[in-house]
C-alpha cells in the first residue's frame, strides 16, 4: 500500500513534469531564450527613454492581443555597421584595413615606394592621401579587396582581424563593437526578430569576423560589394574577385538591397547617418508598427561625438527627420552605462 | 520513514526527469521536428537508389560522431525551382502569366491589336510569337513586370495564382509543385538544414506565392530580377520596378548570386537542368561532405518526360556530369510515388 502510494506521487510528479517538460519545449521551440524576459535584457542601457521606447514597442508587437502584433515571419530588423554597431572613427574601420594590406603587399610591389597613392600610404602621409580622392582611395581599395578568390579575401580579412590594433584605443578591431547595441541585437532575436546587417561597408569583409561577434550568420550580411566571376578551375571551382564596384548599400542603395535580398520591410531599423535615412523611411512606412532607431554620436570621451559636420557617419538630415518624425534617437553619452564590451570586466 | 522513501523515490525520479527535459529542450531547439525521424520522412518517394542516398547523407553528417558531420550553421541547401519543385512545362509558368498578363493589359492597350509581339499573344499566335525570339519574349516580360512598384507587382502575380490554370492539366500553377520534393524540402529542414531557392525565375513573382507552398521565407528565395528605383514620394517611399534586367540568376550567376546573399557554399544543391550545373559544381566542392540532386524528367504519363534536347529545362552537360561524378539521379518515373499533392487525395 505504501510502495503504491509511493508509485502514485511518483506517476503524479511524473504527469505534472511531462507536461511543464513540454510546454517548455513547445515555448523554447518559439524562443531560444524564454528566461530573457524575466531579468533586464538590456543591462548596459541607462534607464533612458531611448531603453523605454524599445523596451514597450517591442512587449507590444509581440503581444498576441495587442492590435500592433507582428507575426514572427514579418519580425525583420536591419542594423548598419560602421557607426552603429562599432566605432568608425577616426577612418572607417575597413579602411585601417586597406592601408595595413598596402604595407603588407609592398613587399612584392617594389615599385609602390614611387607611385601614388601608395607612396603616401606606405609614407603614413595622410596628406597626400587625402589629395588623392576618391580616385586614390577607390585604386587602393580594389588592389586590397580584389585580385584574389573569396577564400583567399576571407583569410587575408581573418588575419587582419587577430593581429591588428586600433591606433588610438589600442586594442583589436573586434573589440571596437557596442555592448548595449549586442543586447539589443540578442533581445530581439530572443522575441523572435531576425537581425540583418545592411551596411555600406563590404560585405565580404564583414562576414569573415562580425557573425561571431554580432551573432547574425552570414547569410543575413548585407553590404557593398565587388564584381565576382566564377571560374570552373578544373574541377576546383573558385570565384574570382574583380576590380570593379557590384553594389554600393548606402542610402537608396539601402531599401532598394533590402527588397533584392530580404523581399519584406523592416519592421525595425537602426543606423547613426544620413546613409541610413532611406532604410529609416522604407521602415518607417511598414503597414506594422516599425520602430527607427538612430545612434547619436555624443560620447568625446569614452567614444566619439560627430553628427552634422562629420567628414565619416554624418547625421544631418537624418536627425531632423527623426526629431521631426519622433524616431528614437540614442544619446551615447546619456543611454549608455558602457559602450564597449571590454569595459564590463 | 515510509514517507522519506517516497519523498526520495520522488525526487529521484524528478530528478532523472529534469536532466531529461533540460536534453530534450536543447535538442528541440535544434531541431524543429524531433519526432519526424520516426516515421518514413520521404513517404511519396519509392525505396529506390535516389532516396536511400538521401537518408544515408542526411544521417551521416548530422551524425555528431561522424567524421562528415556538418555544424548546423553550414547546412545549406539550394534549390532551383522550375523543373526541380514545380512543373515547367510545356512553358515556363511565369511565361504564362506573360500572356494572361497581356491579355488583361491589353483592355487599357488598344493599339496592341496591331502591334507585335502583343498582337501574337492577343491572337494566340504562338508561331508569329517564336518568331519574335528573345527581343519579343523581353519586351513581353518588360511590360508585364516593370512599370509599377513592387506592391502592386506583387498583389497582381497574388491574383494571377488564385485563378489561372495550367492549359493541359487544368488546375492552378500553384497545385503543380512536387509531393516528393516538398518532402524534402521539409526533410532536411526537420534537420536543420536551412533551405534557399535559387532560380532562373523572377525573385518577386516567386516571393508573390511560393513561401508558403514550400515553406520557405521570402529572405530565403533568390532569382533573377529587373532593376528598381527608390522613390521617397512625400514620406509614402515605394520602390519602382524598371524595364530592364538587373540580374540573371542562371548558371554562373547562381554560385556567384549564392556567394553574393548567402555568403556560404551549399552542402546540399539540387537542379533538373544545365543551368543548375554550375551551382552543383559550387556545392561538390565544399569542404564538407555534400549532396548534388538532379531531377531527371522521365514520366511522360503523370508529368513530361524531356532532357538533352528540351528547350526548356535542358539536362545534358549536366547529366554527363552527374554520371561520372556519382551525383544522384532522380528517375521520376520509377522514383516517386506520386508527382502532385492532389494525387494524395
Amino acid at each position: 500500500m505504501k510502495y503504491l502510494k509511493a508509485t502514485s506521487l511518483v506517476i503524479f510528479f511524473l504527469s505534472l513534469i511531462f507536461i511543464s517538460c513540454d510546454t517548455q519545449i513547445k515555448e523554447s521551440q518559439q524562443k531560444q531564450t524564454p528566461k530573457q524576459e524575466v531579468k533586464d535584457p538590456l543591462p548596459s542601457w541607462n534607464n533612458s527613454d531611448s531603453k523605454n521606447n524599445i523596451l514597450a514597442y517591442v512587449k507590444d508587437v509581440t503581444n498576441a492581443s495587442s492590435n500592433n502584433f507582428i507575426p514572427i515571419k514579418d519580425r525583420i530588423a536591419t542594423f548598419d555597421n560602421d557607426g552603429n554597431l562599432w566605432s568608425e572613427q577616426p577612418i572607417y574601420f575597413q579602411l585601417f584595413f586597406v592601408l595595413d594590406r598596402i604595407k603588407e603587399m609592398a613587399a612584392e610591389h617594389p615599385e609602390w615606394k614611387g607611385q601614388q597613392p601608395f607612396k603616401a600610404v606606405l609614407e603614413d602621409d595622410m596628406e597626400t592621401l587625402k589629395k588623392s580622392g576618391m580616385k586614390g582611395i577607390g585604386q587602393l581599395l580594389m588592389t586590397t579587396h580584389a585580385g584574389n578568390t573569396t577564400e583567399e579575401f576571407d583569410a587575408i580579412v581573418k588575419d587582419w582581424v587577430a593581429t591588428a590594433k586600433h591606433p588610438t584605443k589600442n586594442v583589436g578591431y573586434d573589440k571596437l563593437v557596442y555592448q548595449p547595441m549586442l543586447e539589443l541585437l540578442q533581445y530581439l532575436r530572443a522575441n523572435d526578430f531576425k537581425t540583418f546587417i545592411v551596411s555600406g561597408g563590404g560585405v565580404d569583409f564583414m562576414r569573415a569576423f562580425v557573425t561571431e561577434i554580432y551573432g547574425i550568420p552570414e547569410e543575413q550580411i548585407i553590404g557593398s560589394r565587388i564584381k565576382t566571376e566564377f571560374d570552373y578551375n578544373n574541377g576546383n571551382p573558385v570565384i574570382k574577385r574583380l576590380p570593379e564596384l557590384d553594389y554600393n548599400d548606402d542610402k537608396e542603395g539601402k531599401p532598394l538591397n533590402i527588397q533584392k535580398i530580404i523581399g519584406k520591410k523592416p519592421v525595425f531599423a537602426s543606423g547613426n547617418s544620413d546613409g541610413d535615412l532611406q532604410m529609416m523611411q522604407w521602415a518607417a512606412s511598414n503597414k506594422h508598427k516599425s520602430f527607427m532607431l538612430y545612434v547619436h554620436h555624443t560620447d568625446s570621451i569614452r567614444e566619439w561625438a560627430y553628427d552634422r559636420e562629420s567628414h565619416i557617419g554624418k547625421l544631418d538630415k537624418g536627425l531632423d527627420q527623426a526629431l521631426k518624425d519622433g524616431w528614437t534617437v540614442i544619446d551615447m553619452e546619456k543611454d549608455w552605462k558602457v559602450i564597449y564590451p571590454f569595459e564590463l570586466d
